[in-house]
């Protein structure tokens, strides 16, 4: 099974779900709109700007709601300030929704309506757009801004690598980069980041038009080393109740020795690299910013729900649906010490880059 | 509850999906082909054409899947032929996927890997467009060609009748226009259909590129009677078996004398003059076409299995899920008892229309 089969977010709006447990992205989608807005509005002042008839607009993994909707509104009232500016028509506005097809697509479209009621004066049409963000997406020079949030990090498929002499497995009891992990596998990681961030940028170039405008918002870490707590904090909790539940017999050791996640967390200078390699894309603005965890998440149980909420498709399609609620009640355990003892992390970190594409594309 | 909330075909891929049963439509879809693959093809042809970069297509009321998916490679099939005659180069297709907010994309988005497997060197695109036909689905100016197969007979609303003198129910004991039903009744489904089928046009109309296509494909009736056994044989047969579940005291009979489905069977005459009235698509091709049921459903349980896929989240909806099993049981032994005597319907009816959009609406 490849990684774009096993990979959405829980689905339905249950109290395991993502719908109900996306605290987190809900917040850095609040704390990154002004980006967004700004990114709309600048469409219309660009050298390529006209009156448009129909703005298209795309969110590349976009889950099953809410943080979608977020992002809808700020384009519509940014379009429509502006509109009202420049005494201009308001276009209509076509929203493309893209996730994976094993999304819960049904569960968003039905929380469409919230948009719908909320701006009953504007033309706006919502379509579901499935589909891998590694590869082309939309036709030739038909988007005109392009959003995603908490996407790209996301790799096409686990790093390979291998150990050294062979032995040992590369990896031994984590599933991310670790302290205890050998440099092969941070290379191995940066070296698939590296792989999917420039063909996610090549097909992202033609689909733009010129001017068009790209806002990425990537969970980040401010450290050069990716092996801090910063960063890794998650996967190491996760890789703590895995190796738990190895010591009490009710996962395979080998399960656990061969199993990384398809996720890096890139510094602003990995992803500012990759955008000037690709070369199609002037960078507008880029930032790290820190959102903190505080009062998102009331208590270690609900970091635990939030947790489960985006990992457990992958984490049960490898080590079995029976064991998952030993599992996650492991993870909240966790959480809980970590956070008697202030070992918890406290900080989310994220790169936000906003992108416009070139006129023409001289490579 | 409105009918667009309670109007979908069966979900998923069970014994009783729409998926699964959906052996009419497909036939139809079959015989159809050839006016979808021309109108593709004329787009090419008219004095608006030119070497497309893309083309926008719509299926609307799509259901979930197969016939969809027969009608994409219809397109995409016309497109590479017509391509290929005149030597220019094959444009992206970008195809959007249309049905009510309570379709089942989820199934739809996993069954188009059918397609992408066939059309490996063709870029084409699926979305997933969800809302009611009978409002406004795309920009305008948007699309260049739109079906719609087996859709617009399907109301936005139960027509409103009263009975004369307003003492008995105005279609007692019916769940459609019927032998017994007074002209109340088909005067009320004709004037719901009128106003569906006018603001059907009138929202396609400014969605569609001069000399853009529509196809349409309708179940319709060649008699200009409403009340023949052809066009009625479905609700009959349906209605039959809840006044059986009247009669054994698991249906009220109030619920039976309230309900009637939103659905008309127009005859072409009935559907030319709403074409001609709405004045902005000029007709290029019009046929009743008969296609024969028999070898569709090898013996009346899988009539019975067909009707339920596409009428049983509205009847469960009215009646209630427990008596389901029950009256589709009842549904099947009428078939049989039809077969046995000859009286069931052979021969399915569909008004098949391929309309152009006039280069400028003078109205």
């Amino acid at each position: 099974m490849e990684v774009k089969e096993m990979l959405f977010m829980n689905k339905g709006d249950g109290e395991n779900s993502y719908v109900k447990t996306s605290g987190y992205t809900q917040k850095v989608a609040a704390v990154t709109q002004p980006v967004v807005y700004r990114a709309a509005q600048s469409l219309f002042t660009g050298r390529n700007s006209c009156s448009y008839q129909v703005l298209n607009v795309a969110d590349l993994g976009c889950s099953s709601g809410p943080n979608t909707f977020t992002v809808m509104s700020t384009v519509i009232e940014s379009t429509r300030d502006k509109c009202t500016e420049l005494n201009w028509q308001m276009p209509e506005i076509q929203f493309y929704l893209n996730d994976l097809v094993g999304n819960d697509f049904n569960t968003l479209f039905k929380g469409l309506s919230v948009i719908q009621d909320k701006y009953k004066n504007v033309s706006c049409f919502a379509m579901g757009a499935p589909g891998s963000f590694h590869g082309r997406l939309f036709p030739q020079n038909s988007m005109h801004l392009i959003h995603s949030s908490y996407g790209v990090q996301w790799l096409s498929k686990v790093p390979k690598m291998t150990s050294e002499g062979g032995l040992s497995p590369p990896n031994k009891g984590k599933i991310y980069i670790s302290k205890t992990s050998p440099p092969a596998v941070w290379k191995a990681y940066l070296s698939q980041f590296q792989e999917d961030f420039l063909s996610f940028l090549r097909c992202r170039s033609p689909e733009l038009v010129p001017d068009g405008r790209m806002v990425l918002i990537i969970h980040g870490r401010k450290s050069a080393d990716p092996t801090t707590r910063e960063s890794c904090y998650t996967w190491e909790v996760l890789a703590d109740a895995i190796s738990y539940q190895v010591s009490q017999g009710l996962i395979d050791e080998e399960k656990l020795n061969s199993f990384n996640v398809p996720y890096y967390i890139p510094s602003q200078e990995e992803v500012r690299d990759l955008v000037n390699k690709e070369g199609s894309f002037l960078t507008e603005f880029v930032d790290t910013i820190e959102v903190e965890l505080e009062g998102i998440w009331t208590g270690p149980e609900n970091g635990a729900k939030n947790l489960r909420s985006f990992t457990e498709p992958m984490i049960s399609h490898q080590f079995g649906e029976e064991v998952m609620d030993k599992l996650y009640d492991k993870v909240k355990d966790i959480l809980v010490e970590d956070c008697k003892q202030e070992k918890q992390s406290t900080r989310g970190v994220s790169i936000v880059l906003e992108l416009k594409k070139k006129e023409s594309h001289l490579s």
